[in-house]
C-alpha cells in the first residue's frame, strides 16, 4: 500500500488485520512450545525469534500502513461494511493505545517489564521485597506517566487502567460491587465459622496414579463441551490455554498424584477457556474480535466450568460414579455426600490461586484496592508490603510471615500488567449471573444430574462463545442475562451451597 | 534499507540473512508442530500460517533489498569479510536460482507441485499410475524449461539439477561411480545367494513393548553422540529430524512392537542428522550455512549411525549387552552371534525405504537412470512405470506388481523435487569412506568393543559438523579424507561384513 493513496476499501484493513493475526498466532505457536516441551538449551534462540516476530507485529500493528488506515477510515467509514466498521473502532483503539506513546519510551518499558520479572525473582530468591520494590517504582512511574498520554475522560488516573482490560468500567463501579462483595464474603465465611460443620476432606490426598488422572480429564474435558480434534494436552508447571485459532486450542495442566482435585479443577478451568476460542464466529478469523476476547469475560466461562460445574452438586451426582470408575477403585468408599462436602472444603489461604471459590474473590479485592492506592493516591511503593498484610489480616483472618507467600507471589506488576487483576474476580461474577439465567431458562439440576451438558453448551455458544470480542463484556453480560452485572447472584448461589455443605 | 542508497555493509548482508533464518526456523516449528501433533482440525489455518511465512521469506530472499544487496556486494565484495564473501557466494546463488524464474512461472510451479501431490495421493488410492501421469508430465515440462532458464555452462540438462542439490556433481562423474556401486552390489547378491548361508531372523518380530523401545533408543542416541538438552523425541508416521537451530534439533520415530528394529535404526539415523545441526560452529549462526546443509553430507552422518555404527559387529559387542538388559529379559536367549547376522539379514525389497544396507543403493541408481532419461532423452512420461518395473527386475530381481509397490511409493517427483534422489545414494558412499579414514587414524573395533565413541565423535565434529555448509560437499570429504569420492570403500566394507554373516 503506498503512502499516498486515494482510496482504499475493507480488503485493506483486512489484510492488514489478517498480517497482524498470523504473527499472533505464531507468536502463541512460540510461546506454547517454549512452555510444553522446546528443548532446554534453545531458550536464547527462542528470545530472537520472539523479538523479531513482536518488533514485526510492532511494525505491522503501528507503522505507515496502519496509519494511513485509521487516517483513510475515520474520515471514510462508510465505505466499511458493518462488521468491518465495529472492527475499525478497536483498530482504532488498539492502535492509538501505542501510538500515544513517544516511540523511545515505548521501547524503555520494555526493557523496564525485563528488569522488573528479573527483580521480581532475584527477590522471590531472597524472599525480600525491597529488593524488587525499586523496579516496581520504576514499572509505576512510567505507567503513571502513560496514563497522562492516554487519558480522555476518565474520572480518575486508575480508571484509564480499568478500561484498557474492561471498556466501561469504572472505579466507581467496581467499589461498588467489591463493597457489597467483600462484606457478602466476610459474612459468610463467619457464618461457616460460628454455626457450620467443617467437612471431612482427607481422601482428596489419596494416591491416584498420574495416568489414571489425565484419562479422566481429557473425557471430562470433552463431556463439558472441549473439542478434542481441536486442541490436546500437555503438562506445564504454571496450566494454561493457549489458543492458536479456532480449530487449535490447546489446554495444559501440571500433576500431583496426592492432589487429584488439582489437575480435575484446573483442566476444567481451561477447557472453559479453550471451549471459548474453538467457538468463535468463522466471520472473526483473521480479526482482532477472533484474538483479543475481553479476560473477564474469557475467565467467566473457564470459571463457569470450575466452579458453577465443577463445584455443583448436581453436576457431581452424575459426574462422580465415572471419576470413581476412571480412578479404579480408589474413591469407590468414599459415599457420594462425603465426597461432594470434602470437594468443597472452603479454607482461607496466603496464596492466591490455591484460593477456593468463597475466598478467591478477596484476594483479587485485596490486589484492587493496592493499585488503586497506588495510582490514585501515589501509595508508597516501598510500604505495599505492610499495606498487603494488613489486608490479608483483615479480610482473611491470616497474615504472610514471608514476601513470598504474600506481596511477592504474582507476576502481573513485574510485567507492568495493572488494572488487570479485577477481571479475575469480574469472571467469578458474570460466571454466576450467567447460571442464574440459565436456571431460569432450564431445569439445570436435572439436566446436570442426567450429565446432559449440551442445552447448556449451545446456550453458552449462542449467548457468549461466538461474538468472540465483537461485544463488550457489559453488553454480552445485558444482553445474555438482561441485567447488568449483579453480584448478588453469586453470594446467593455461594451460601446456598456452603449453607449445605456446612450443615447450616 | 533505501533502494538509492550510496554504501552498504556486512552488517546489512547479515540483518537480510538473519530476517531469512529466523523465518526458516519459524517455518521449522510450523511444519514440526504440524507432523508431531498439531490438532487435526487446525490444517487450514496452518496452510494459511504457512503460506504467509513463505511468501514473506520469499518477499526478504528476493524482493528488492535482497536485490540490492546483490548488486552492490558483486561490485564491492572486498567490503565484506573473507566470511562474509563465503556467505555471499551462497547468497547469490540461492537468489540468482529463483530470480532466473519468471514470477508468474514461479507461482504456477507453486500450483502444479500442489496438483502433482494431489494426483499422487488419487493415484496411490486407486494403485493407478496413470492418474498421476498427466501431472507429473506438466511438472516435468516446467522443469524442463526452467532448466532452460538456469543451464550456464553444464554439459547436459540433469546436470543443472544434480548440481542445484550437489554442487559440481556432473552426470559424467555420477554415472561412472553408479555403475561401478551397481555392478559390486550385483555381484555380492548374487555371491551371497549362491555361496552363502542366511541368518535366522525371527526374533526381530519378538514383542517388545513400546515403553522399553523408547527408554532404550532415546539413551542410545545420547551414547551416539545426540545431545538431549538440545533435541527432543517424539513420534509421527514417517520418521524425520527437524532443526529450528543448533540448540534445538528435534527428532522423530515410528514405533511396532513387533519390529523394535525400526524402532531403533530409525532413531540412530536420525540423531545423525541431529548430531550435526547441534554441531555447527556458532559463527555461522542465522546464515545459510547454518540451515542449508547439503543434503548428501548430511546423510552421511545419519547413516554413519545407522550403516557404519548401527551394522557393525564391534558395535554391538558392546551395545547388544545394554540393549538385552533394557529389554528386560526379552532377547536374553538369542546369543550375541545369533542376534548379529539375524540384525544384518539381507533381502531385496520392492519399497525403497525398507531396503536393507546392501540394496539400498541400487533402490536409487533406478531412479537415477530414470530422470536421467526423462530430462537428458526426453523420455515418454506415460512410460515410467514399465521402465521401473523392468530395473527392478534386472537388479533386484524382483518385479513389482502394483504401482503403489512400485512407482508410485516416492512423494518426491509430485513435489516437483527431481535430481534428489542420488544424494541418498551418496551419503551412503561419504560414510564409508569417513569410515575408512577413522579406521586409519584410530583403533576403531577396540573403541566400539569398548562403547568409546567421544573419539569418533570428536572426529566428526571436527571434520564435518562444525563447517555446517560453508564447504561443499566435495571439500569436505577431500579435506576429511584425502581423497575425491571413491566407492570402493563402501563395496569392500559391505562384502567383508557380509562375508562373515553369510559364512562364505
Amino acid at each position: 500500500m503506498a503512502l499516498f493513496m486515494t482510496e482504499l476499501t475493507g480488503t485493506d484493513l483486512r489484510k492488514n488485520m489478517k498480517e497482524q493475526a498470523l504473527l499472533q498466532e505464531n507468536m502463541a505457536l512460540a510461546e506454547w512450545d517454549q512452555l510444553t516441551g522446546m528443548p532446554v538449551e534453545g531458550n536464547e534462540f527462542r528470545a530472537e525469534l520472539s523479538s523479531y516476530l513482536s518488533g514485526r507485529f510492532f511494525q505491522v500493528a503501528t507503522g505507515a500502513e496502519a496509519a494511513d488506515l485509521v487516517k483513510y477510515f475515520k474520515e471514510n467509514k462508510e465505505a466499511l461494511t458493518a462488521d468491518e466498521q465495529a472492527l475499525f473502532d478497536r483498530y482504532v483503539k488498539d492502535y492509538e493505545e501505542v501510538a500515544a506513546i513517544p516511540e523511545d519510551e515505548y521501547a524503555a518499558f520494555g526493557h523496564l517489564t525485563s528488569e522488573g520479572q528479573d527483580a521480581w525473582t532475584k527477590a522471590r530468591e531472597a524472599n525480600d521485597y525491597q529488593i524488587y520494590a525499586p523496579a516496581l517504582k520504576a514499572l509505576i512511574e512510567t505507567k503513571k506517566q502513560f496514563i497522562k498520554y492516554w487519558r480522555k475522560d476518565e474520572a480518575t488516573p486508575y480508571d484509564v487502567l480499568l478500561n484498557q482490560f474492561e471498556p466501561g468500567l469504572t472505579v466507581e463501579k467496581l467499589d461498588g460491587i467489591f463493597d457489597k462483595l467483600k462484606q457478602g464474603i466476610i459474612d459468610l465465611q463467619a457464618d461457616l465459622k460460628a454455626n457450620g460443620t467443617a467437612p471431612q476432606a482427607d481422601f482428596l490426598n489419596r494416591d491416584i496414579p498420574v495416568t489414571l488422572q489425565r484419562e479422566y480429564v481429557w473425557d471430562a474435558a470433552q463431556r463439558l463441551g472441549y473439542d478434542a480434534n481441536k486442541g490436546r494436552l500437555d503438562d506445564t508447571i504454571h496450566p494454561f490455554m493457549q489458543d492458536l485459532n479456532r480449530n487449535d486450542a490447546r489446554i495444559t495442566t501440571r500433576w500431583n498424584k496426592n492432589d487429584f482435585q488439582m489437575a480435575v479443577l484446573g483442566i476444567y478451568h481451561e477447557a472453559g477457556h479453550g471451549m471459548f476460542a474453538q467457538n468463535v464466529a468463522e466471520k472473526w478469523d483473521y480479526t482482532p474480535f477472533n484474538k483479543g476476547i475481553s479476560m473477564s469475560i474469557h475467565e467467566s466461562q473457564s470459571l463457569f466450568n470450575e466452579v458453577m460445574l465443577g463445584r455443583s452438586k448436581d453436576f457431581w451426582q452424575h459426574e462422580y460414579p465415572i471419576m470413581q470408575a476412571a480412578f479404579e477403585g480408589r474413591l469407590d468408599d468414599v459415599a457420594f455426600d462425603d465426597f461432594y462436602k470434602g470437594w468443597m472444603l472452603s479454607k482461607p489461604t496466603l496464596i492466591r490461586t490455591e484460593a477456593d471459590p468463597i475466598t478467591y474473590p478477596l484476594h483479587i479485592i485485596i490486589r484492587y484496592e493496592i493499585e488503586k492506592a497506588i495510582f490514585n493516591e501515589d501509595f508508597n511503593v516501598a510500604d505495599i508490603e505492610s499495606l498487603w498484610n494488613a489486608k490479608y489480616e483483615e479480610y482473611l483472618g491470616i497474615r504472610p510471615e514471608t514476601a513470598v507467600e504474600g506481596v511477592l507471589q504474582d507476576i502481573h506488576w513485574a510485567g507492568g500488567d495493572f488494572g488487570y487483576f479485577p477481571s479475575y474476580a469480574l469472571g467469578h461474577l458474570y460466571a454466576a449471573q450467567f447460571y442464574h439465567t440459565l436456571t431460569q431458562t432450564f431445569d439445570v439440576p436435572a439436566l446436570l444430574q442426567a450429565g446432559d451438558l449440551q442445552p447448556i453448551i449451545d446456550w453458552r455458544r449462542e449467548h457468549v462463545w461466538q461474538f468472540g470480542a465483537s461485544k463488550s463484556p457489559a453488553a454480552v453480560l445485558k444482553d445474555a442475562t438482561g441485567e447488568a452485572l449483579n453480584p448478588q447472584y453469586w453470594l446467593d448461589l455461594q451460601r446456598e451451597r456452603y449453607a449445605d455443605v456446612y450443615d447450616i
